[in-house]
C-alpha cells in the first residue's frame, strides 16, 4: 500500500478578506485564511478520511509556520515541505463585494518562498509514495523553477504509474495565454486526469465549440484517458475512457467562490481512488456546492455531508 | 386579578453558535444566547407588556445567575425557579448554515439541572397564580422528574381553572415517538389549547391525512376546545371551539429559525388573554415573522411592531 | 480657475447602528460612521477624483476632530468648518432590518452644534471659490440659522454665476410639509439644477401625477433650467434644458440605503462638471447602486469603478 | 414589610467607549453600557439579593427600552418610570486611556428625556414604598424640574420615616459649586445619612482641613446622624452615630473607574440595612474594588463575592 | 528507533472564557480553545519538533473534529483516538479575572466522551511505540474506566522499559484527597518521572515540610529515580538521581495561567529526551514562562524561542 | 510663506498585528494599521496643526488609495505622490508580545513600490515649498532610487535654505552598517538637524562613549548646527547651537513602541518651527509618551494634549 493516497505540489498563500460591505480602501481589520489550489484539493480528500500530502517550499519563522499548521489542522501531512530563510509568504486581498461590483482579488504573491522552488529542491520520495499526483497550471506560471519541478514531477509519476491529475487552473493575472500554451505542452503528454474548464479552453487553446467538440480537441493536445470540462452553472461534461457523461451542478448559496474549483477535483478524485469516476463528478459537484456556501480556501466537510449532498442532487446522465 | 397573564415550565439552555459560512470544526469564537421553548413564549408576550412567569431548576452560581438575569431583561418574573448545586446548564450549539447544508443543531443537555425537577420542587403558588400555563412537549421528554412535574402542573392548573396551553413540540433526538404518544397520553386530558406542528402529529400520532382531518383525530386525542395545526409555510389550520379557521402565514427574511415556532404560540395566547384566538392566529404569524428575521431564541419586540405586521397580512379567512 | 469644482454646506451627524438581526434593544456595541447628505454628495465626488470642500459647523474637541478626520480621508477639503465650544455633534441610530421589519433610523440631532450655524459664522470666500455649490433641504428644516445661511448662500452664489444645486430631500420628522413650502419657496428662485424624489414632490407640494406633469409643475416653482425627478426603482425621469430624458436605476443589492440619493446626485453634478447632464443621469445611476451594496454612508468607489457600472446598464433613452 | 429596601430616582445614560489605546477621532466601533449614579446604586445592591426599585423618565422607544432591560436585567424593579414621547436619551462618551493620558469623559446629556422629570410627573407610591430612598447631588444639577423632584422625594421621605441616603457626586461639567451650595442646602437639611468625596467638600463647600474637621463641619450643614467623608485610595473616614471611624480601601486592579464609588455607596447601604454601618464601610470598600476591575458602570457581582474581599481586607479601626 | 518520542493519554475539553473585566453572567461571546493537561504536554513538544502522540475518547461529529482538527495543528499525532457516537465534550468555563477577584474555572466535564473509555478501549500499538508515556492525576480522577486505562497504560509501559512520567496535577474539584491518593497508590509504583505541586504533596499526602524533606518522602512513596516539586514562584526543587537540584522560576507577565504547569513538564521531558533532565528543568521554566504570557491551554513556540528564555534565566544551581 | 511647514519623502506600509498573547502561528484576523517613519513625523506635527506634506511611490488600486486615505485623515497632504501599477505595498507583520517574548517585527517590504522611487520621480515643487525637509535613514536603505532621490532631496533643499531634518534610524534587517556609513556620508553633509539613537551611533559609526563625547563625534561627520542623541528612558542629550542640552523622557504606559522615536521628531520640528528647540525636546519627549500610550503608528494627538504632558514633566536641564 503507498503511503498516500493523493499527494500534491504548490503554492499557499495568505488570504487577508474584507467582508461583503466593506471596501480595503477603508479597513481596519483582515479575515486571515490560508488558499492554495493544490493545498485546497489535498484539504478536500483529508476530510473526506483520505491520506494526502502536500509539498511546498515556505519562508522560515511564524509565517512558515502558519502554513504548516493549518495544513495539518486540515489532516494534510506536510512530510517534504523545503523552508527558506528570509524569504516571504505570498498573499493575496479579498474584497468580497455584493453586485453591481464583483469580487475584486488583488495578487501579491510575486518573489515569494515558492517562486525560488525548484527540481532540485523536492522531496521525491513522499511526493511520490502516492496513488495520484495533482497539479495545477499554476505552479506553472510561477517561474521557471516550479515549472520545472512540476514537470519533473509528473515525468516521475508517470514512468512509476502513479497517477498524473492536472487541473488547468488558468490566471490571467499570472500570465498569457501564449505562455501557458507553451508551458502546458511539456507537461500535457504526462497527464492521466485532465480537468480544464470551458472558458480556459476558448482562452488558452481556442476551443470554443460544444463542449462534446472541445474534449475531442483536448484530448488531441492531451492523451489522457479522463478529461473533464467544467462548465460553471451547467456542470460538466466529460470523456471518461472514451465514453461521454454529462454532470448537473448542485445547487448552493454563494458565500465564497474562492476553492469551489478545487473542491470539484477533490470530488472526482475521491471517485477515482474508489475506481468510479462518474461518482466522482456527482461527488466534486456536491463538494463545489459546499465550498460555495463556506468562508475560506480549504474546505471543511465529512463524508456523510458529502453524501447528502450528491443523494439529493439529480444522478449523472450518460446520453 | 391573578398575579401572572401567563406561567410556564421548561429548561433554558446556553445557545452556542458559529454564523453561517463558519464551522464548528474550527470555531475561534461562539455567540451566546440563550433559548428554551417555553421561555420564549414568555418572552415573546413580555415584549407585547404581558406579566409572564417562568419556573424552572438552574445551576447555581454564574451560570445560573446568567439564566435569571436574561429572563428578567426580557421582562420574565422569575419567583420561583431552584436552584442546584454542582448542577450544570444544559447547552446546544448551533451551525447556522446555508444551502446545500441545513443548520446543524447538536444537543449537550444530558444531566442538566433541569433534568433534576419534580413536581416536589415546584413552587405551586406563582405558577398558578395566573391566567393561563404553558407546557410543551420537550418537558416530558427530559426525564420522569420533570414529566411529572409538567402532568401535575397540568393537572392542578386544570383543577383551579387556569387554561392549560401545550405546544407538543416533538424533539426526535430526545425521545421516540412512542415514548411520546405514551407520555403525552397522561397530559393531553388536561390541556384546553393545543398547537401540534402538521409534521409532529404525523411522527408521534401517525395523523398524515388533510388538515381537517388531523384536527379532528387530534380532538379525539385531546378534548381541547381550541387546537393548532401548524403547517410551515403553509400558515395554521385551527378548530376554535368546534369551527375550522385558516390562517396564513407571513413572509419574512429568515435569519435565525429558532424560536419561530414559540413565537407563534405567543401570539395565539396572546389573542386567548383577550377573548379573541382568531386574533391569535394572526399575531401568531406576525411574531413568528418578526422571530425569523432576527437573531437569538428570546423575541424582542413590541406591540406596536406585531400589529404593523399584522395589519399588512392578508386576513384569516374562515372557509 | 476656481479652487474648487463642487462645494457644499450641511451637518454632519454620527451614526450608530446595529447589524440585521440585532436589535438598539439589546445592542452591546455599535457600528460607527459618519453621514450627512451634502458631506456624502461631496464624497463621492472625491472619490472620482472632483475638488470638493464642505462647510459646517462642529463641536470642538475628539468629536469634532473626528468628523474633520472621516472627511479629509475622503478626500473632501474643510476649509471653513466652524468650531463650537461645548456644543454635542447630532447623531443617529440605524437598527438595519430584515422584512417583516424595515431598517429604522432614531435621530438624535437636536441642538446640534449645526444647529447654532448662521449666515454670519459662514467664511464665504472657500464657499464661493467653487463652480457648483449643493444644497439639500434638509439644511432648511434645521432652524432659522442654518436657514438663513442656505438662503444666503444660495443668493450669492446665484449672485457670482456658480451653479446652485439643490436636492429637495424632504423629512417628515424635521418639519411639516408647510413648513418646508414655505422655506423652500424662498430658496427655489436660486436653484439651478433641482433633484427631487417622486415621493417628496407629493408630500411637499401635491404634486402626484405622471412624473412628465409633475415636472412640469415643479418648474413652475422653480425656474431651474435642469430638473431631475427621482422615481426609486423606476430611475429619473428628468427635464433637461426643456427636453424630457428618462434614466433606468441599477441594478444592486441592497446592504445599506442611506446615502444611496446622495450618490445620484454625486453623479449627477460628475455629469454637469462635464457639461453632459444625461450623462450625470446615468453615473447618477451607477454611484446609486455602488453605494447600496456598500455600508456606511459615504461612498467608496472610483471614476473606473463607476465606469464600470454605467457600461453595464442600459443606456439612458430620450423619448 | 415595605415593598421595596432601597428606591432611587436618577437619570441613566448610554455609555459609549472606546478601549484603552483607542481614539474617539478614529473610532469605527463603540462599546454600549448603562449607566448612571442612582441606578449604579441599585444594580450593586440587587446583585446582593436586595429589593431595588429605580425610578426615572426616559424616551418612548427602542433607546427607553434598552435602559429598562438593563435595569430589570440587573434585578432592579422599574414601576413608576415614565414615558417621554420624541425625547432623547443622555449619552456620554468615554476614552478610556493610559498615561501619560488620563481617561476623558465627554457628556451629551443635555436635553434628555430625564430633564423635562418633575415632581408632578414622579409616581410617589413606589418611590417610598421603601426602607431607604437614595439620592445623588447630580439629579440636583439637572435642571429645576429634575431638582424639585429630588428635593420634594427627600421631604416627603422624611416624612414618611424613609431613610435618604444622598452622595453629594459633584459634577463640575453640570454646574458651579456656587449653584451646588445652594440647591444642597435645601436637600441636606433631609437627608440621613451623607457620603461626600473630600474633594467635593473642598470644591463646593471650601472644606480643606483634616477629615475629622470636614466631618465636622459637614455635620453643621447637614444634620444627618451618618457621614461618611470618601477620600479615594486612603479609604473612608466616617462619623457614625457621633462616633469617628476609619475605613481602609481594598486593593483592586483598576480596568474601569467608572462607578466604583457608586458601589462604595451601595455597601454602605448594604451595611445599614443590616443595621451595622462599620460593616457597611467594609463592604463599600469591597464593592468599589470589584467596580474597578469590572468593565461597565453597573456592578456584576454576588454577596459570595463581596464577602470573600471584605474577608481578606483589614478589618475597620475605630480610635 | 520507536515512532513517538512522547505519548499521553488523556481527556480535552472546550474552553470556553470571557476575557478581564466580563463577566460569564453578562456574556454575549465566548473565545473558545481547547484545553486537556496531557495534550497540553505534547503540543508543547511538538512545538520544539518533537514526534507525539495523543490518545483519548471523543463526541462523533462536529466536536470531535474540533478536536482532532486542534490537536493536528499542534503537530501532535492522533492514532488511536476513539470515537463515541452521542457522547459530549467535556467543556470548562473561565472568566479570566482582575484583583481583587481570581480567576474563576467552572467544570462542564461530567458524562464526557473521555469518562467512557476503559482500557479495553485503548489503542496500546501506538500508545507503547514511544520513548516516553506521559500521564497526569486527571486522568485517575475521571472514573473507574479512565482510572483503569491509565493503571494499564502504566503497568505496560513500564514492562516495555517505556519511561513513565506522572504530573501529579491534584483537582480538588474532581475528587478529594483520600480518593486521590487510594488511586494514586495503585499507578506511582510504575513512576519513573514525578512531577508533584508543593501544594499538591500537602493537600494529597499531608507533606508540608520544607522541599527537601518532602521530596525524601515521596520517595518513599513512589520509587521514581526523578522527582520534581514545583513551588510555583519559587522555581522547582528536584531530585534528580538522588541528587538535588534548584531550579528557579523565569519572569513573565501573566496573561493565562492556564497550561503554565504543563509546560513545565513539557519542558522537563524534553530535557529528558536529551538524556539532561537539569536542562529539562531550565527548559520547563522557560516553556512556563512563555505559557503565562500566551492565551490559551496550548503553548505555541519553538525551540529557539526557549532557548532565548532559557539563555536570559539564572542557570540551575546544585547545592 | 510657504506652502508647508515640514515636507517628508518616505515609504508607507501596511502594519498587521495579533494583540498582546496572540500567535501570528494561530492568527484568524489581523489588526490594519499604517506606519511609515516619515508619514509617523507628519501626521504627528499635523495632529498638532501644522502644514505638511508627505511624497511617496505607492500601487495604483485599493491598496494605495487606503494609505493616501489615512495620509489625508490624519491631516497630511499627499501633493506629488506617484502611482506605480501593478506594484505591491509593503507590508510588515507585528506580534505585540509580553515578557518573557518580546514583540516581534517581520517586514515583507522587498519590491515594494517605493523601491522603485528615483530622484527623476520625485515631485519637487511641493517637496521643497516648505520650512523644514524630514528624512530618515531607511530611505537611504531601500536601495539605489530611493537613497539617490532621498540625496538629491538633501542636496536641492539645502542649496534652497530649507531645513535639512534627518532621523538616522538604522534598521539591521535592512542593510549593514558599513553600508549605512557609506550612503549616510552622502547626506549627513546637508543636514541641519540630526537625530540618532544612542544604540545606532555605537552600532554604525562605532562611538559607544558617554553621550557628551557621542555628539561631539556626531558633529565630525555631519556639520549639523543641531544634534540630538535620544538615549531610550533616559531621555535624550543634545548639542543645540554648541551647547549642551539635557531632556529627560515622559512616563507612560507602554501599549505599542512603534512609532515613539517618529513622535520624538514630530516634537523636535515643532519646536523649531517656533525658534525653540528646547521646546522641542520637551515636546518630543511628551509626544513620544502620547505614542507608547495608544495602538498604531500615526499619532493622534492635540497641541492641547501635548502640552498638558509638557507641562507635568520635569522641565529640561541646561548643565
Amino acid at each position: 500500500m503507498s503511503r498516500f493516497e493523493v499527494t500534491a505540489l504548490g503554492e499557499a498563500m495568505l488570504r487577508l478578506s474584507v467582508p461583503p460591505g466593506e471596501r480595503l480602501e477603508t479597513m481596519t481589520r483582515l479575515d486571515v485564511h490560508l488558499g492554495g489550489a493544490e493545498l485546497n484539493v489535498c484539504a478536500a480528500l483529508a476530510s473526506l478520511g483520505r491520506r494526502c500530502a502536500w509539498l511546498s517550499r515556505l519562508p522560515e519563522g511564524p509565517l512558515g509556520r502558519f502554513v504548516l499548521r493549518a495544513a495539518r489542522a486540515a489532516g494534510v501531512a506536510t512530510p517534504g515541505v523545503s523552508l527558506a530563510a528570509g524569504a516571504r509568504l505570498g498573499a493575496y486581498y479579498v474584497e468580497f463585494a455584493a453586485p453591481p461590483r464583483a469580487t475584486e482579488v488583488i495578487y501579491d504573491r510575486a518573489g515569494s518562498a515558492f517562486t525560488g522552488l525548484s527540481a532540485a529542491l523536492v522531496d521525491w520520495e513522499p511526493l511520490l509514495d502516492t496513488r495520484a499526483l495533482h497539479l495545477t497550471g499554476i505552479t506553472l506560471a510561477l517561474g521557471e523553477g516550479p515549472f520545472s519541478a512540476a514537470r519533473e514531477a509528473a515525468r516521475r509519476a508517470k514512468a512509476q504509474g502513479v497517477l498524473v491529475s492536472l487541473d488547468l487552473n488558468y490566471r490571467r493575472k499570472l500570465w498569457s495565454p501564449q505562455e501557458a500554451a507553451r508551458r502546458l505542452a511539456d507537461v500535457l503528454p504526462f497527464v492521466d486526469l485532465l480537468v480544464c474548464a470551458r472558458a480556459d479552453a476558448r482562452t488558452v487553446f481556442g476551443l470554443g465549440d460544444a463542449p462534446e467538440t472541445v474534449l475531442g480537441a483536448l484530448h488531441d493536445l492531451c492523451p489522457a484517458e479522463n478529461i473533464v470540462l467544467t462548465c460553471a452553472q451547467d456542470g460538466a461534461v466529460a470523456r471518461l475512457a472514451g465514453e461521454l457523461v454529462h454532470a448537473p451542478a448542485s445547487a448552493a448559496a454563494v458565500l465564497d467562490r474562492i476553492g469551489a474549483g478545487d473542491a470539484f477535483s477533490a470530488g472526482l478524485l475521491d471517485g477515482w481512488l474508489d475506481g468510479d469516476l462518474r461518482a466522482g463528478l456527482a461527488r466534486g459537484a456536491a463538494l463545489s456546492a459546499l465550498a460555495l456556501a463556506q468562508r475560506g480556501d480549504l474546505l471543511v466537510t465529512s463524508r456523510e455531508e458529502m453524501n447528502a449532498v450528491v443523494e439529493r442532487s439529480p444522478s449523472t446522465v450518460n446520453r
